[in-house]
């Protein structure tokens, strides 16, 4: 079934245009894929994102990690600080899983480079999480190896967003969280590059929340009747790029991830963890050359506005994203996360006056669309 | 003259309530002096804040820097970064004014100490700055130590924002911009505390400018017929509070500036270096003294929200009281750089129509102060 | 049975005195266990340091990490860097069974907070690791849950040095490896402080290798007909101190520790992980305690150099007790890895002579202690 | 006059060959120059260091700053940090002059920058600082654009070592310190590259100095009656290369200069400002050029022990090399820090035993070059 994802709600986030998926699996060799677990006492699951087709312990990419806020648990971060590289899928899962998919990391790297003739005696697997404990019964761990193999088995470049995989117990803005995505398009030099960013939103209050620059927040929190909450959860993204950029342009892009989440209505509260990862698929590095010596390409670090530009505004869509997607979910405990959408439907009257002013400008929204998509 | 604020426009920033001048000097001991120097080539100055009254030499107080983007000059963070404390006035300047400025700190204090009968062999000066070559004749240097010395003598708990001292050549979302400053009280086990900003703003592109949650950029761009321009400026920030923060905690704090500047539409461009430095007044540490063991209070690193909000809230005021006080200068080339206000009265309609919507509940608006301020 | 260490030999390092056990279980409340696997295909285990007797989870330790080198994967650093706490016993492994032993250590203390009746929706486990693929066969990651609680029920105030624990397996200077620990007393105004270390050291070539100022590497390496390798193994430190450290200061002493390690020879190699951990006992946080301020002991900056060298000394002998202490074994593809001491067996002839003259003071030594322990 | 560098006393520091002049400005490119200020009350001076023949505003290298103790007031780090590129001379001197050479250091590059039509509006002066007040008028700022300037134009592949330019009154190991550099060579993929280090040494200890492996300090001590001193000056050190390395690989070869002075006997005490830069002549980035790709060449990352092991070695033979240079010094107070090869000839009989220990392999001394050397 197709999402309705902000773009159909007459949202334009920026100024760039959009791959052909406007997800991150627009970056050429990019896949993700999820597995849910939709129990009566979990909502939770793992989506893993493969960087490339190339077996990545191999066929290492440059990048980077930017910690925002460190109440957080990802691992793999020590390593692609110091080497600037990444050599494992990356997986997202909640907090109190990282240990068990970590290890199914290794098991499929090991694996895989076993059958592939490569010596492995070392490896850095990358797990970021967020934590969905208000959904999800978390002490469980419900996350086992298997469900980590099923979501590699169900890579692809298409995928999900909303309540699936990590995101099926997150909370953001007080509403349903959960995994989002979006694509940029960059003209550089007569050739045409592509930024994608996924996220695992989990944060943020709804009072705070603005959506295409409307401070819509109070008027939701009225409706669902929310006081003031804590910023708690985290806010993990990933951005993928074909650009050629190093690991030091990799952190400065990554950075640039949290003008989208403040623009969103984000404050970066204590007790959000707010991890971000970026690479790019040019210049891979195999460790088995022996050559020490190579040609790279390198970018211009005075157009660095071009991709820091299309990494705000992918992180702002991936969010709104994972919004107008995820739907409401009532969690172990009883307790229920309402869908932005959801709530929009609570009143014809009141959704209409909001989202005709959603929309950063008025002559590209199609309000007949919305009245096909909320009957 | 008293300065018309964004306060007076209706404009409400958060929900924490300001200090009585609504300045970083609502801080106890915090003093603030500028020096403007204003000829026909040079539209430049200095700014200097005292973060004590006592010698800060010898009554060094915690801090901490955090650079969101180091594309800057700064000097001084370095020994702040490792030692977690502030032992000099900070002084704000032009990007190549550091020099002369770091050397004219360094005189006073050796002056001082000596003449406190305090031995002084090493200290660390802090010059944080912006670049104002669009309105400066900047490679010529003009400030000097009598420049830094009277800024000094002009400091006190009241002082002009806008386009004076170290912010009168600069240029903050293509408008106007330099100097501006705010504060916040909280509540803390039945005290009250203070946190102020002071922001030397010279960063954003119009384009995206967002006041009052209103993204009024695009029409402020179409009357000025600004096209897209870099955001190659850059924001200094320095925050202040009574609240007995650490040092790491500090840095903490600081970060949260970046949540005020991106609200208003920042989105940390390449070429703008946004350096955000944060200092307690509490516990403050003399060297001289032997004992190796002191008490000291301590904040609970999980009640962090109300700093952080309350940093979030000056930053995004205090560029906004920068921006609706500077005042349009010409600078030595001709060219001419608008105040906001100036924009705003060029159509009275048009004025109207935009301030009505700028405040975030339009009940708080006093629309008849318009009025008196704009006839 | 009671270990000989470097000090038995006539090693002494530095010049402030040890504690009682010069093990950092001198610190009041630390304690130490290991589990070893020793079969024929795995040569490797677990170590686990409790910080305190209390549950970590609600008695929070001031705590700081420093990554000299990053080639590893510790996980459970990200949040020490932000919130400056330790709330979880630490465990050391090997390299690719973080994941298990992280989720031990997740349930571990989730049960734990169960019976106290302490809510846990989220915690930061801590697993540091070294590679020990020479001896084991790592990929196959023979840690279970029941060897890390086996780990934490040994775990007392004495334990082995040595090749035992998450140390079986380690190579150290190309000679055998693992744990090593030491401590220093320190006088502060009037009162005795304790800092201890304990290394899992896996790191460092023979031929560069310097005991007691003196350079015996090229000899032993001779011996050995070791050619030249590389520095591709890592090494923990964790330092414990009941002196009223702040996170802050306590990543300063952290650093230390590179000094004990270049002084026996260590590079930082490329593919040497180096990751150093330092917590304070002092000043204990219980993040339900709601009361936002609080009195605690503060540490003068400048009297620093007492804890730098007492980490500096105890990491330097923390590894000469590694190295005097573990056996030589023989790992699962055949290769053995020899002991330092049974290297200095070899002929005793050569042993007296090098051994005469390791110890920095000649008139320390006790020759005739050597003629007791090497029959 | 030719000055007696270490190799001179048979010392030779690790296994890599030093260059044709074992100094920096082997790496092409490179030049030198001091200016040394000799009076009654001022021993003090600068040292520039251009990275390169061009511009270097133009002809931006590769560069990355470590700072292992950031006690100390360098400027110009934060944007290499950020932007990895260095776009200025380097200029070495005293603490409280870095305001007046950052002063100049703009003037020059300004002027520059006009002469050759180059606009500039904004640059990045680096000016690293060790403290000299022991035996210098510190408070005086001796040190005048003149100054500055002179060194540029002594500028060349060939420079002195010890008590010159920003050496002059510098203090190492209690010793009389100040300016050194050695070489390495190293061979890549059939072709020959070079390290180069250049170091202003006013750290460490006698008490713990440590030359060719051998623990010579305590009998130095003695010899001066020197009690237990603070390690309290700081080290500067500058790392150089034509090997093709970026920014975050410069940065870990920063790290590898503590290496070499932890050899030494250095132990990072908390008042030693440790700061090192590094930079690469390879893969210049001119930031006038347009075009947004362009080629460079890549070092394999598995290959980085060559230029570790080259930038420890350098780093301990350039504090060697300043040591056996330097000349005793008597500053304005009236203090005298004695050369390291004065005390050597103080006693014949002591020297001849000390020093024929001091080579790491006995059969590369050459006693009779002593006899020359100290008749």
């Amino acid at each position: 079934m197709e999402q309705i994802r902000a773009s159909r709600y007459g949202l334009q986030v920026g100024t760039l245009p959009p791959g052909p998926r406007d997800k991150i699996t627009d970056v050429p060799g990019v896949t993700v894929g999820h597995c849910t677990i939709d129990t009566d006492t979990h909502k939770t699951g793992v989506t893993v994102l493969f960087p490339c087709g190339e077996n990545p312990f191999v066929h290492k990419l440059p990048a980077a990690a930017f910690v925002l806020n460190g109440y957080g648990k990802s691992a793999g971060l020590v390593q692609i600080q110091e080497l600037g590289t990444l050599e494992s899928p990356i997986a997202l899962t909640n907090t109190l899983n990282v240990g068990k998919v970590h290890d199914a990391l290794v098991g499929y790297l090991a694996e895989r480079c076993e059958e592939e003739g490569i010596e492995l005696r070392s490896v850095n697997p990358v797990v970021c999480e967020c934590n969905d404990a208000t959904l999800n019964d978390i002490c469980r761990r419900a996350v086992e190896e298997r469900h980590v193999r099923a979501a590699m088995e169900a890579a692809g470049t298409d995928f999900d967003e909303g309540d699936v995989g990590a995101g099926k117990g997150m909370v953001c803005h007080d509403l349903k969280g959960g995994i989002g995505s979006a694509s940029r398009l960059m003209e550089v030099d007569g050739q045409t590059y592509t930024l994608g960013v996924l996220v695992l939103a989990n944060h943020g209050n709804l009072r705070d929340l603005t959506i295409g620059g409307r401070h819509i927040g109070p008027t939701l929190a009225q409706m669902l009747e929310v006081g003031q909450t804590e910023d708690q959860g985290s806010c993990i993204a990933i951005v993928a790029t074909d650009l050629p950029l190093d690991a030091r342009q990799l952190e400065r892009v990554a950075k640039r991830v949290s003008v989208g989440l403040a623009r969103l209505g984000s404050y970066i509260g204590h007790g959000s963890g707010e991890v971000f990862l970026a690479f790019s698929t040019a210049n891979p590095y195999d460790h088995r050359v022996q050559e020490k010596l190579r040609t790279v390409t390198a970018f211009r670090e005075d157009a660095m506005d071009l991709p820091f530009q299309a990494a705000a505004e992918c992180a702002e869509e991936a969010v709104l994203n994972c919004l107008f997607t995820a739907r409401t979910v009532t969690g172990w405990t009883g307790k229920t996360v309402r869908a932005l959408t959801d709530l929009l439907s609570l009143e014809r009257e009141s959704r209409q006056r909001e989202l005709s002013s959603l929309g950063r400008e008025s002559r590209q929204r199609e309000l007949s669309s919305l009245e096909r998509e909320f009957p």
